[in-house]
């Protein structure tokens, strides 16, 4: 891999930009954060719902859904309040999706018994990665929210089988780089987002050409670069959650 | 007026909670500002939109239009997603409505010109008076965004003909009272939005029997509260445009 | 109050238009009332629905709801029809929450038992004022309903605390008047819409300066106003009740 | 056709309810009729809009339009608002569907000019026959528009070619009977709206068993009956229509 | 009945398209048809649901409705795609209201059991004739679901009363023709559709005029068509219902 | 890879179903394809709209976009209609976005000019793998859009820059295996959609973890299996492309 890609910010080929994690951002959730990467800022919420949905009614075992929503002036220009509009688009319901997929993961949903672990995450400030900010700020205010629950003693142990965060990887101006912020994201010949375990195993892997279709060296390479970047931002959870009161 | 009451929050009748105006908040929006009233914290931002409505199409004057929304998770319990359920709420759509009616009170829309400003108030955390401040916060992000149009040579001087702000009064326990938060607004008899100008005169009053019916002397003294309670705000907003780079 | 102000109607500052309440006007509602304001006419009926809304499930008390709505061409030029456009506009929402509230405020939703009483306000004709005149007419409209409940021994006692009428005032041409009319209303600096009981109390009072801000003596005077339409309101509803058959 | 039937009304089987058209009804629309057959109760307005729908555009010809709806409460137990519900029924477009089409057959499009007339029938009390009623309301309702553009100068001979009415019959107690209440409509075995026009001609028919399959010479029953009811009812149009002002 | 009319297709008046019943054409459903009236095909399907209508809950008996569509490039343009516009349009719902209506006069729905037979018709190719070929095509569907269940123990003997199916006449260059394409029934001067029994009773008559009103004598020619074109589709119906596996 | 594992379907791992692509399949549309994966049917049509959407008007160059729909019988148990639920699923959103994301990867739209490929992919039986027949079938249907235009002299060269074919691949029973049908999908731990070209880059990667997160040692095997695999569907596309008229 060549350093010597231009990128806008400055930043080497396989360096994230800064990373925040803010837990108990707000009050009333059972787990709140605001993940910043770099400008892009996301308060993810984890609620606890005694209750099921119906698909699940009378089965004993839990559920994480996720919802995901920008605010209309998040982004550079104003976007329609999906809200107003009377719909969510195409792109809202395919992240919410992802993100509710990949947490389930990471989730003994026997264990976490009758009762659904509601994700929301709302992007306060866009600028690319919005996706892979909200699955890494998701899974610390979904460990809080489980980690009130055994305080109450309503679960005895945890259902969380494992870290779970993730990261866009792009072929930018020919060279792979991580974590894409807006600039690059927009002129990308190749986007792919990658959500893995603490342990290293693939959960969710996206890869799209934009322009040129990517070769399989390409590929493998985003990939090494994904796996350096979630390593990284794992380690990062692992600091959120260690550090202040729970 | 009695001191004499027991407010949860234990304040005085007449006493507002921490005004916090945060100007600059996110930076995409023309203005952006994070208001707080005690633990009810909205987000405004400002959005010039070149072009108006079709109603106005034409005419060579300006609009300014509001929106309002709540994070899922900025109550004590989660609230569903209005863009996820297709639709806003009565509520939701009450309270945008009255936000966009009184900024249009204090704004000449011929001096902004063919151009929209799109307010959008988005409570991240709720604790009673969300529609108060974020009239108050919009009223600041609106200013900084017409600063930025003058500043660019969009528009030669300010549209803006007023100050305005919002404060709410209720009788809680028999005394009236300045500044709601959730505690009381839920036990409240009666409640009362009040919007003023900075000139002292009346924009909106919209007062409420939530239990019994209130009497003529009760609405006389909670009109005298609000208007002392939006005399300080109107100085928080000064000061927040006083401080710091436009 | 100077009695010089030329009304487009020719009426004193502080005169009702005509006001007319026929009741029985349609045969299948348990209370239907025909309420005239001048040329403002609304129909108003009270239904009887032995069902309680999900919230209230369980809890042994009653509701009381209300929806109101337009025929498409009751006004000068014809508006989209909210069942063909597939959704209610701001102002039908903020109009029925109101109904809604005011009538639930004379209500005693425990002593009308587990059953809910739906008002329906459809305006056939307007002329200004068709939420005070639903108001006016939803109230004897839900009397009749309640008569009917108490006559066929479903309930013992009247659920009904007081009567409640509502009445609009207005700057016109710098002089308070009463009562305003569709000319009046799109050409008044100031609106505002008062709710009072029989005995006197203020329910809702909501203000809006649609020009200039309004003072506090003008508020004074616009509520001396209504006090007094208010109190010749509900001598129309007592005289309709005793009239004719129950 | 035997006499001995007895109808629930008491009528005889081939008598029409009480037909009563009352013009000018509401004082904005440009054509407004009240019609009742029996205790079915239809406002009828009849709008001038000018303009045509996006398919018409640069046609030069017109366009004739109608939208039907029920007041909540116009029925034996109250329906679903369909604002409220945000979608009109399957039942509620099929009749806007033929009231439209049928008025369009005595209207010469290219006559009327590149104006729509929209047509909105709102049944404000039912039992039984309401799209009759609507159509043959309707027709006045349109006329009275027809001849209002007329007298202005709009357009210079009328583009109305004929009458048209609409009538139901059906096979009630193993008899045909013309004109069905409400209480022989849900008892029928068969059930058929005939529309007509004045020089006799079928502009539609609809005929559909309730119960058993309806047989060759039930239907030439049904439509003798239909055919002196319709003749009867364009009676009752052009009285309406000669009576009183323009 | 004169046979000098020009069709576009060359067909005498009194001639079917050919009628095509392809059973067991697709491999999930109780009961799938592909229809093919000439180049007119349906894919009609028979779900056999085992639970009913809340309006018919605990009441011990079934239920039959139906579903249409037409895929958005059925057509000789492409329509938009209702599920993508977010509403069935009237058409829509005009047919599938009365695919369910007709099947329903076949069946005897106590005898069905509580369960729902759910007829899906979906259009992949339209000329003309769609809502005709869909009932004929759905009836043989619902057959093969009702011989599944007798043959699975569920239902003791058949809930079908008899055959039914359905054909279009129209008046095509002054004279009766039978079984319309598309090219005919947009040039159509009436156009009829007509459902009966394998008895010969009628269930359905829709006669709607597109240009001029037709007569009496007119019509009398249509039903003569239609009763013997019904005829030969349920001789279709019957060899298909012959012929192969159950 | 072994050949031990016992697939459903007793294929070998690295083994397709059989694959059908008929063309011409449907008559109204510009490219009509019928394209089979085993048991999964899909009809996949091209329509050439002599318009682009709002975004790109003016821009000189054209559209492709593509809808994607489900029979509701097309599966073991009937699903919702979408038309009549009144909107699309998230899971159809998705795939809707791919198909046309991949198809304007090998389309110049430049050279397409100021118009738009419709690409409609419609189920009509279901058995696993519904995207991938879908895009596979898509292809050849704009192809043969193409072709016509290019025949009509509407466009002077093709747009087309390459071929374009997917296929899943998933781990069954520990082995990966290619060409998951319905049995096997829901069996799988691991599941992804590959999307290539002709020339054999990568235009999509996604796979998901349904159970176990897999490894990098996993991911590459499957992507050897559904790179031999997708040159077996471009090959089945240069032969059906290849026989028969245009």
């Amino acid at each position: 891999m060549t350093d010597t890609v231009q990128r806008p910010s400055g930043r080497r080929p396989d360096e994230l930009r800064d990373v925040r994690i803010t837990r108990h951002y707000t009050k009333h959730a059972e787990g709140s954060v605001l993940v910043e990467f770099g400008d892009t800022k996301v308060i993810c919420t984890a609620s606890v719902l005694e209750r099921v949905p119906e698909f699940l009614r009378d089965r004993g075992q839990g559920w994480l859904t996720a919802e995901y929503g920008m605010l209309p002036r998040a982004t550079h220009t104003r976007s329609d309040r999906e809200a107003a509009r009377g719909k969510q688009t195409g792109r809202t319901q395919e992240i919410q999706r992802l993100i509710g997929r990949v947490l389930r993961a990471v989730f003994d949903l026997e264990q976490l018994g009758p009762r659904t672990l509601h994700i929301d995450c709302d992007v306060i400030q866009a600028d690319g990665g919005t996706r892979t900010a909200s699955i890494t700020g998701a899974f610390v205010a979904a460990h809080d929210a489980v980690t009130r629950l055994i305080a109450a003693g309503r679960i005895e142990s945890s259902p969380i089988t494992d870290y779970v965060a993730a990261i866009s990887v792009g072929i930018y101006d020919g060279t792979p780089v991580l974590d894409l912020d807006y600039d690059e994201d927009s002129r990308c010949d190749t986007d792919m987002n990658v959500v893995m375990t603490g342990s290293g195993g693939f959960v969710e892997v996206q890869g799209t050409a934009e322009g040129s279709p990517f070769s399989r060296a390409e590929m493998n390479a985003l990939l090494d670069l994904a796996e350096q970047g979630i390593g990284q931002l794992i380690q990062s959870q692992k600091a959120a959650l260690e550090t202040g009161r729970d």
